[in-house]
């Protein structure tokens, strides 16, 4: 691959947007989970779409793999550059291009991350409800298919995306998608384009629905004698089709862990965190059915919190779980699962999951988003020990497994980046390779996110 | 093309569930607008997914086009065998296979009836939502991604559709998604076949969401003295949020067209017909708050039906609008539109159509799904008449412009089928030939539903 070639043709477009400093690289290298650091050749930072364009024309040409970049917050090494090449930054492409609040929709770039975009929001009365925890950025929540504490409410990535720029392979530019709310015209190529983790071509419009700011919020946290009976009180609440905004589960490890970083003092036992949205009395009408629910499965401690500062106290606990687990076990790193489910089976997936845990010698607390059957176990590693590092892939191996036996899949929302590679075949059998098949004919060069999503016999 | 080896494979294959009688290749060869008969050679009755499979490696193998037939009741000619070849009736294929209750899901096959499937669920407490008014099969509302007078609460079959088996052109038998309520895993193959209206293969298996029956739904039906005010009341309803599940645009033309097909007596004026659901007391609250905005926008005669018989000779009298529209004019056959913009854009385009329409010889009345910003004019012609059908097609052109040029779509529901492939560069540009090329790397010989959604340069 003629690298020299592509950076220098590169750095003649960009000038000193194109980096190739040590510290951009290590940056553009690691992930937030166990994957070792596999650094790009350079890092490009674009302004515009033509730009964009412009790069995907020179790597294609030479052959250079292109890899988008984010916020950098994936958890399934979606963006590490394996094949080296350029990792395209998109930081500076964050604007908010078009706010239509009659329409509650917005058009923004991919660079600009899920808070900025609410606090651009703040005054029209609407806002962007998925919160997959980290402040993402909307081009890689779009690209991984991210949903989050509020999917059981207001949908994931996939039903927020009402349209799409985007730049192939071969540097074309297509826009896909209109600002109308439904359409029949022809293949869905947003949809394909959402969740394709940048192998299919680079994301730089993105256009979202938006929702109303709901008149009351109320949150509720509450502890539960057993894991079993709180994910019971969720299929409970659920099938009761209570509209909760939100439905999360800790277990006791999770709890333990949060306490210890955030501060706070929760019983160390499992919990649900929820969040109701509506009116006035809507809210109160819905907390009330909710508390019957706990009683009912001998949850205790009902707690609410209706004003905005202790809401935000308890969601940020939530939001830094995966940090309060991982500072749980000195120098560790981790293997995160991401299984989902149909609601019936939940219950039961989650207490093997736990059982499998107990058994091994990993410590692996469990916590997710209930409400629509995804839920994740937190497997801690030392980095040092490929022993511990094969036995948590076996535990996460079982876990996906087990979803499919269940009739669910083997990530929920975190995508399937390097980590999920080896399980696409059981989850989707022949109709893996007709991913390819596409990926083959929208990028015959593979020069997109190569090693992601799809296996190219010719090319991985 | 060797047909007659194809259908002597066929035959033994099926035996008497291939036909070739003329009644059965009329049938399949009628559409129920514009277009003249296209009959294909022959029509095959599957009982299972495995002779699916073996009617494509046969048609596949000898080059032989093979077009999927639901219940006949689309308007753009998309089952139509423009090529000739085989169709694949799923009559024989409509069974329930699966109800979910727990998790409210249900696994169908295609040839089942959206109003099957409703009977089917009666006991469950559950409900199928979409409704596009004919009484489809739900293999041929996935197929064209079909919408109708709930899609503004329910969403369309894109949000209700959660996995797929698909038989491929070569036979290879594939299923996408599964009854998780969410996956990051891969390309979203789903939503890919999903409106591909059997051009990249045919489905024979699909689970979808279901809903829970609304503890209470009231009907109301308004007049306006114009047009423009009821549009108005329309964006207004949807900008403040309540939560309707049906709010149905009639123009005074189309009232006048019902009341003489059905024998009601509507005043002759643009109507709005509504539905609310929800519980007892926050129906109430609707109907009464979105009596207050008919009133401010100078609307009359708004009359509540909350009794099943009252609400469904109401909903009948809907149903029943296109053949009333039909009726209206001796002999004469329909130009169906289906453009869907912004909601903010609604009142305009509209108008601008209603102008349009106006000033043409051409009798056009208006209806539509206005919820999302979906609206149809049904252009009445002489089928012996070829200036008329040429004007008509010229309006239906100039509606399809100004649709895009509001940021909206060519069709919310109908799909593409033969009638509005000449309008696919306009919405798509170079996107339509990502599409061209995906199905070159799907269907290499061109045999699903060739002449349709995509044109292959080297085949149409």
């Amino acid at each position: 691959m003629p690298i020299a070639i592509t950076l220098e043709e590169l750095s003649t477009l960009l000038g000193d947007r194109l980096s190739r400093s040590k510290s951009d690289l290590a940056e553009h290298g690691r992930s937030e989970s166990y994957f070792s650091a596999r650094p790009p050749d350079a890092v490009a930072y674009p302004r515009t779409t033509e730009e964009v364009s412009a790069i995907l024309r020179i790597c294609n040409r030479n052959g250079c793999p292109v890899v988008g970049w984010g916020a950098g917050t994936s958890v399934e090494g979606n963006a590490l550059a394996v094949k080296g090449g350029v990792c395209v930054d998109f930081r500076l492409m964050n604007a908010v291009l078009q706010i239509n609040a009659e329409d509650m929709d917005v058009v923004v770039q991919p660079g600009l991350t899920r808070e900025e975009l609410n606090i651009a929001l703040r005054d029209t009365g609407l806002f962007f409800p998925v919160d997959p925890g980290a402040n993402a950025s909307i081009g890689g929540m779009t690209s991984t298919r991210a949903s989050g504490t509020t999917a059981v409410r207001y949908g994931t990535m996939r039903e927020q995306v009402l349209a799409l720029k985007v730049v192939l392979a071969d540097g074309k530019v297509i826009e896909t998608g209109t600002r109308a709310r439904k359409s029949a015209a022809g293949y869905d190529l947003t949809h394909l384009f959402v969740g394709s983790e940048g192998t299919l071509g680079l994301i730089t419009e993105i256009t979202l629905r938006l929702h109303g700011q709901p008149e009351k919020i109320v949150a509720a946290v509450c502890a539960f004698p057993q894991m079993d009976a709180a994910v019971e009180a969720v299929q409970a609440t659920i099938q009761m089709g209570l509209p909760m905004a939100r439905i999360e589960f800790l277990d006791a490890d999770t709890v333990a862990a949060c306490n210890a970083y955030s501060g706070t003092g929760f019983p160390e036992m499992p919990h649900l965190m929820v969040e109701f949205h509506g009116t006035e009395d809507g809210v109160v009408h819905d907390v009330q059915r909710f508390g019957e629910i706990v009683e009912d499965m001998g949850g205790a401690g009902f707690e609410w919190a209706s004003q905005t500062e202790e809401r935000n106290a308890l969601w940020t606990m939530r939001h830094n779980a995966y940090f309060a687990i991982l500072a749980s076990r000195k120098g560790a790193t981790a293997v995160v699962t991401d299984i989902c489910v149909p609601i019936s089976r939940l219950a039961q997936a989650v207490e093997e999951t736990r059982a499998d845990i107990a058994d091994s010698p990993i410590a692996g607390p469990i916590l997710g988003h209930v409400g629509d059957g995804n839920f994740h176990a937190i497997l801690l590693v030392d980095e040092e020990n490929p022993a511990e590092l094969a036995q948590a892939k076996d535990l996460a191996k079982r876990m996906a497994d087990r979803a499919l036996l269940h009739g669910g899949t083997i990530t929920g929302e975190h995508g399937i980046g390097m980590g999920k590679l080896d399980l696409m075949a059981s989850e989707h059998g022949l109709a893996w390779s007709v991913m390819a098949q596409i990926k083959r004919s929208m990028d015959p060069q593979n020069i997109l996110n190569p090693g992601k999503v799809v296996r190219l016999a010719e090319h991985n």
